[in-house]
């Protein structure tokens, strides 16, 4: 079941620069993709499917349907539902919702001005989305570069320092590319965080520095799934939020070998995954894995 | 010339609850949408339209176009440009990024996952953004109901109090809708801020609670265009956010009469638009369009 809106995980625990738990329990927001699909008379069709939180799922979609313009009253709307179809499993059933309208003919929707993630697939749920990526040709990050922790500690306030545009208008998310050593290399800022990220990977292919295998990224808010995708994309093997990530950006990294660290402000963060990459202050060993 | 990353306003600010300025100056971050059009040989297809920051346009599409898994390096792409169609405003041509590949043909990217902003216009930029939603038929604020300043001063901590899931996990966003004396009728969370408000709209149409002409919206996060858009679809005449808000978003709610509020953190906070309906401390005065 998929449905809890929040999940249960377990974390390397770092304050004041130092591990204070190294498998403690903790809490995250559940993210899962959430299919809408409008049904009217025997004519269906996939509208959107979005990230969310599950819970007031059939909310979700009326207020979607309402907000982009696509029905204009709620009496347009016959009933809604899960999916029922027996070959969708479990999780993927409380992913998908049909809107059924009263009207015979689906709308004419061209004039929707968006459009969202779309899959060919006949249900979705966090599992099938990573799948996708592994599909797409994404592949586990190999580096094994040991950073030390103190790299990481100073990497959100050389961040702020260079956020000139958030200082004069405080709107907007950054995205900050270090070295090894917790040199700031570039810093990309945009109201949206995909953005800011994709600038940063677009910097580092203009420049012929693809792969990202010996870097850190830091991003000014929360990790989702699909920032930890795109730094997958450019093989960043560290990924730090300076606030919370959510349960399936956790899963995605898990799959892939990459680092998750959350909630890093000054000496204290959280590691969600890969915990390895990160060794005690002043430690300058790699490992090697052929001898661990 | 709408490249400029930031934008210049005049506020309404309230310091203390009180008025303490009443023209003030402010700067806050650009967003436009940028349109990234895909281009091999003599075919051309529009991918994907983003709301953006300009700045580090190329970098933004060639960023995109990897990290979706469109292309593999940058060796595929023959040149970026910036749209030269004569029959482009000087604002639409800096909005519209053309990649040409070197392949004579464009990729299958029937596999792209994603969502974006699409329109038939062929070209974008805020105005047109606006103007679209005009021809939707969304249709201008009329509630002129004056709310005190001290409604308006106690909303973000009833949202905080309400904010359940983010006290676990401290990783998603809210929507609190709270009636014109500052009661809160309902609160939705969720990793996507869209999805939050979406959730709210649904539960006020399945609750016949539509046009929500006498509500005020708080939002936990910034104001982009999309939650503006989202709201004076359902006719909330005030929405407030704890943190900035971006230039379209401003602009969107100016031409649709909404009082867009950012910065409202206790007693002090920023109007950018349409002040007359916050009022003084204590005064319960109604507005009455056809005496003022």
């Amino acid at each position: 079941m998929t449905r809890s809106n929040k999940a249960q995980v377990r974390i390397t625990q770092i304050r004041n620069g130092e591990i204070s738990h190294l498998n403690k329990r903790d809490t995250v927001v559940t993210e899962e993709p959430l299919e809408i699909r409008l049904v009217a008379g025997s004519d269906s069709r996939q509208l959107a499917v979005t990230m969310r939180t599950p819970g007031n799922d059939f909310e979700l979609a009326t207020g979607f349907l309402f907000s982009e313009g696509i029905i204009e009253s709620r009496d347009e709307i016959s009933h809604i539902s899960y999916c029922v179809d027996l070959d969708l499993s479990e999780a993927q059933k409380y992913n998908v919702v049909n809107v059924r309208l009263r009207s015979e003919k689906l709308p004419d929707i061209e004039h929707l001005n968006r459009h969202f993630f779309t899959t060919s697939a006949c249900g979705v749920c966090g599992k099938t989305s990573i799948d996708a990526l592994e599909t797409r040709g994404l592949a586990s990050i190999t580096s094994e570069n040991a950073i030390p922790m103190s790299v990481i500690c100073d990497l959100d306030d050389k961040l702020r320092q260079h956020q000139r545009l958030f200082e004069h208008t405080g709107g907007l998310h950054a995205v900050g590319l270090f070295d090894e050593q917790g040199e700031l290399l570039i810093v990309r800022e945009d109201v949206g965080r995909h953005n800011a990220m994709d600038k940063v990977i677009g910097w580092a292919l203009h420049n012929n520095h693809i792969p990202l295998s010996n870097t850190i990224a830091l991003v000014s808010g929360r990790a989702s799934f699909e920032l930890v995708q795109k730094a997958l994309s450019a093989c960043i093997p560290i990924l730090c939020a300076v606030s919370a990530p959510s349960s399936l950006a956790i899963d995605l990294a898990r799959r892939f070998n990459l680092t998750l660290i959350g909630f890093l402000r000054g000496d204290n963060f959280n590691i969600y995954t890969s915990p390895q990459r990160i060794v005690a202050q002043d430690s300058t060993r790699h490992f090697d894995p052929n001898n661990v």
